[in-house]
């Protein structure tokens, strides 16, 4: 949608089973364990985890989100791409389902690391890259704006995220996703 | 040390705290929560994940072990490398460490997960992007080679993890091994 390529993909919708028991795997979600987001590519490529379908995405359209090979801040952007769903997915997993073990704080630490990490990023820039936003920002800006009570009290993390949110269209975004559940109920529904 | 860049490469050997007691936070490791592995690039980029050390290497010597972008299997590719850090981390180091707690297995799901999408990758090629061993293999192949009693009973990953081994050079690597752990050994009693 920040690109402009939205109608350039066939969304489908699909239900998805939640941690509070409502939702269920949707028979039409090709997902191999009904998960959400998931994309099939023109040549039938299957590609899982949000930071992959980004970078894919991105790269299809001339990558207007990310540096491209061999130009600077390249390894910071891979290193955020991997850092999302290497360490803040299972750490904000832990944290919203209170697990306190010792052997997933040992090898992910927990949301003050998480909080260094993002703050160490933004030190002096408005973004994770520099001084536009790409999908890095997306990324791991997102599980604070679907749990804002794992926020870290910190001012610097705060004004990114709503930054973050202030460069995305969030009056199409919300259109988009009001759609997208009345679809949903029609098909459940039916 | 398999596309013969190690020279290339400036390693620094550190020990690391680990899960049994043993080991330390080592001064000398620059990453900021003493992890490792962890890359300073030329010019000072601070890269941590294994994946995207893998990537930003081999995207600075031409990708000899990748797909290029916009050429089939990139969308694979990213899938793969993305998977890593994702799911199977997390999934490994519960099923290492005996944790079966809802949110875990909810959100990461397990060793089955792990050994269906593995063996879907694997159906009729030898590596999981074709004829040829890349970085996405050494990569997904590798807990399985420091935790042998995870592999999963299944012939074709065996098979897989067997033809990533021989395909590096394991006399090459042990070489490197045993010096660093001497290094490492007489720094610690100096
Ligand atoms: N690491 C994955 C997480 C995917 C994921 O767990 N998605 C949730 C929705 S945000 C889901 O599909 N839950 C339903 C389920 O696990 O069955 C990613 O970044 O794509
Ligand atoms: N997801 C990380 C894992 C890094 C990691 O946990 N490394 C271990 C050694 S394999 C470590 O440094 N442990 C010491 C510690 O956590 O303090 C990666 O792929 O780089």
């Amino acid at each position: 949608m920040l690109i402009g390529k939205l109608d350039a993909v066939d969304v489908v919708i699909v239900d998805v089973a939640r941690g509070d028991g409502t939702g269920r795997h949707d028979p039409r979600n090709v997902h191999p364990e009904g998960k959400v987001p998931y994309l099939i590519t023109d040549d039938g490529q299957e590609v899982r985890e949000s930071a992959a379908i980004m970078m894919y995405f991105d790269e299809l359209f001339g990558q207007p989100l990310s540096p491209k090979i061999g130009t600077p801040m390249r390894g910071s952007f891979l290193s955020w791409m991997s850092y999302y769903g290497g360490v803040m997915e299972p750490v904000i997993v832990s944290a919203f389902s209170g697990i306190d073990h010792p052997a997933i704080t040992g090898n992910f630490r927990g949301m003050a690391e998480v909080c260094t990490a993002l703050e160490a990023g933004l030190k002096d820039r408005p973004f994770l890259l520099g001084e536009d936003i790409g999908i890095a920002d997306i990324l791991l800006a997102s599980p604070f704006q679907w749990a804002p009570h794992l926020m870290p009290d910190s001012p610097a993390i705060k004004a990114w995220v709503k930054r973050v949110g202030d460069a995305l269209d969030g009056s199409a975004l919300a259109t988009f996703e009001d759609k997208a559940v009345a679809e949903l109920g029609a098909l459940q529904s039916a």
